[in-house]
């Protein structure tokens, strides 16, 4: 039945067609949360050596620099753009997650349509609706999958991703839709990025690929050129290649009724979302037991089981790696109190009195946990314990993210890239995007003001010590 | 075991380290026959609308514009340069083959290397050995998988011809073998392209954007952007992600001892690998018939069970979907003794004579027929029947194309574009490559000298009258 269905032309239809006027209020206001959360990643990012060394390779290949990269002085043509920012916005793990699926929807979406909106003018409103388009369209292409997709060992943000950044670029150029179709048939063509990755600089150029990729569908399909129309259903379509489970309903049904945009979440810690309810509850613990902290004997963790299969790295050399560490998070966290930034780098990593207290972390896994609760058992050397069961993380959806949480989460990432005022300005305007007759304002208040950094290498020092 | 094999560090190290004197000289000089047939076939496909259609979508992003698009004026940054001519070198379905994987193995390496080699002033001796280290790389990586891989729906050309290019452009920028494993990695995080797409415009851009994508990957490794060094062979690498089978013999044993690029095999009729000994029969029918090839009743073919998966479209309406239709195949090769790319064109698709033959055409498919043979049986209407078996079609490694042929070919395609005394001196150029000091030369001569033409589309015309 699946066969005649017609899955990626109900999906193209819908994308290519819709009057942002139809998106219910509370999902805009989401849609702008997210643009806001995107933004003050990509800041904070902006500094990363992945970011550098990204930026090195690709200059020389750029084409005409009409957009912005985010939080440094280099321009670049649209599609580096949106590699570039893509690639900082996912770099500190700290970005948005679509619970359902883990994947990050903002990075592949907001990187694509903030460098093409830029250039071509085009209002904050449709910035927005087309945000909206895209990540609902790759949230429902990862329920359809998920999780036999991500089981096989498939980075599902960049896979869906690129679908999302084709059907948000496409509708910003209006795409008609045969066309779109085509556009998510280039994007199906292009999806990739393997979890082997996670830990290294690949990981976060996953969707800074896939922002470049899908924009480049879209252009591409512009121009007339095609591809399948059943990219996603056909027996060696995206869905049965890439997947062992298909649910199709999952991308057809209720589209423009029910909104999986709706549902995006914001990261409060700075790592791989199953450790929340570890570091949540380990600062808790740490509140607790005030000057007690220096002399825990062990730490006891009950976790879900995908804790251990993404972040069971037990001796993490590098701060990407601390981030699939739910040893070190939970040292970090009961140390330092810490989940941002800065307790994610290459110095924290190998902190002795970290790395001596990560290696008393014993974690077990429950098949029944709940992915957001964790249990936290602390014995002190002197034989006393103390528990702490969370259950649901803060920046779940039971406990999200309040606009006053992601503000401060924005101008503590964006005030060491652009300084404090600078910050402060960007995220009202990002507050505001709706309303911004165009980008550019917002994307110059997005560059560095100040005098020139000595190097790149001083900037990422200042961002590492910031958190 | 194959968990602590070393299969990507093995092949980078041995990719990074290889001095292009140890290649024998029969192997390099199949290096030299592949850049010859690649160049032609990028000359024949360069007026197609794929390739106009991609230029037009990626001229905007193109940064400074150093590199050589083969048949046409325009020009490109080395790495749009390698995606738009690995486009139109397989276009037409008219390149080499691998024949254990079908893998056309020149498209994704040699389209990375000249636009690399051209802006750099690197020696044609250095582009053969790279051709050589990238055919040899993606046909390994290429066997360790086949056929599972390639059953299950993915487009081999793209996904292992993406590794092929990081290699062979990794190679000319004398990567070390970290980095070369870099490259590798971040090629696995990019193998994509459907089989979905067969017939469509996205076929050609597989090896077009593996070209592309695998320069990027050599470029992204030598700033220093990092990846996992067991892209390959991890539980979430490639061969696992991508496929049921995984045989790492196949890409690190006898690593320059025996030559994979050495099988590489160059097609005689511009449409899929599997048609050919169909083709090669029915043109021997035609002599055969005479004027009695008007009175044809029907026509029964017998071939290998992956003919009618691959070629079983029963009525093509484009041309490109006529080169995945064994129907059309023996109709045209009977009606017009061709198998040129003038065979499998708009006009050729909708020829009534065409049309009316290819309905009388049954193919049964034997499992024990091997895949280079075919037997075809027509019936004349007054009841007399003619039968051939074509136990190795011309174009296979028992029947290889001269040098001659190869030359012929060469010039059929490059002919309509850049005339025919340029043409020829193109093909000179072309075969003696290794002693060319610098590319620049050969890329110019590949570009139109004459009044520019009237417009793509009166090329494209011509470029489909011409076969």
């Amino acid at each position: 039945m699946s066969e005649i269905r017609e899955v990626t032309r109900t999906l193209a239809a819908w994308a290519s067609g819709l009057d942002g006027k139809r998106i219910p209020a509370e999902v805009r206001r989401e849609g702008v949360r997210s643009f806001v959360n995107w933004l003050g990643c990509a800041a904070g990012g902006s500094s990363h050596d992945t970011v550098s060394r990204a930026l090195a390779a690709v200059m020389p290949f750029s084409g005409e620099r009409r957009a912005t990269v985010v939080g440094r002085r280099e321009r670049l043509d649209e599609l580096h753009a949106a590699l570039v920012n893509g690639i900082a916005s996912h770099v500190l793990d700290y970005d948005d997650t679509h619970l359902k699926t883990i994947i990050h929807p903002a990075g592949p979406v907001a990187s694509a349509l903030l460098a093409v909106a830029e250039s071509r003018g085009i209002p904050g409103r449709d910035l927005v609706t087309a945000l909206l388009i895209g990540i609902e369209v790759e949230c429902r292409i990862g329920n359809a999958v998920y999780p036999e997709h991500y089981d096989r060992g498939w980075h599902i943000t960049g896979t869906a991703g690129v679908f999302g950044a084709a059907a948000a670029t496409g509708w910003l150029l209006r795409l008609n839709p045969q066309r779109m179709a085509w556009a998510l048939g280039l994007a199906a063509s292009q999806a990739a990025g393997l979890r082997e990755m996670f830990g290294t600089m690949t990981k976060s150029f996953h969707p800074g690929r896939a922002a470049q990729n899908g924009a480049l569908s879209a252009f591409l399909a512009q121009a007339g050129f095609d591809s399948s129309e059943r990219a996603i259903e056909a027996p060696r379509g995206f869905a049965r290649v890439l997947s062992d489970r298909q649910d199709y309903d999952e991308i057809t049904e209720g589209l423009g009724e029910r909104w999986e945009a709706a549902l995006n979440s914001y990261k409060p810690f700075a790592c791989g979302i199953v450790i929340h309810p570890t570091i949540d509850g380990c600062r808790q613990l740490r509140e607790a037991l005030g000057a007690d902290v220096g002399s825990i004997a062990s730490v006891e963790l009950e976790v879900h089981p995908l804790v251990l299969e993404l972040t069971g790295k037990k001796a993490p050399r590098t701060g990407l790696e601390t981030k699939f560490s739910v040893y070190h998070a939970a040292a970090v966290a009961l140390l330092r109190g810490d989940g941002s930034p800065g307790a994610f780098t290459d110095e924290a990593a190998n902190d002795p009195a970290i790395v001596a207290l990560r290696e008393r972390i014993r974690p077990t896994v429950t098949p029944e946990m709940h992915e957001a609760s964790a249990r936290i058992k602390v014995t002190l050397r002197d034989g006393r314990m103390l528990e702490r069961f969370v259950e649901r993380a803060i920046g779940s959806r039971e406990r999200p993210l309040s606009d006053e949480a992601l503000e401060a989460k924005f101008v503590d990432q964006a005030a060491p890239v652009l300084g404090a005022a600078q910050a402060k300005r960007l995220v009202e305007l990002a507050w505001s995007v709706e309303s911004l007759p165009a980008l550019r304002p917002l994307a110059e208040a997005a560059v560095p003001s100040g005098p020139a950094q000595a190097s790149a290498a001083s900037r990422s020092q200042r961002a590492a010590s910031s958190g």
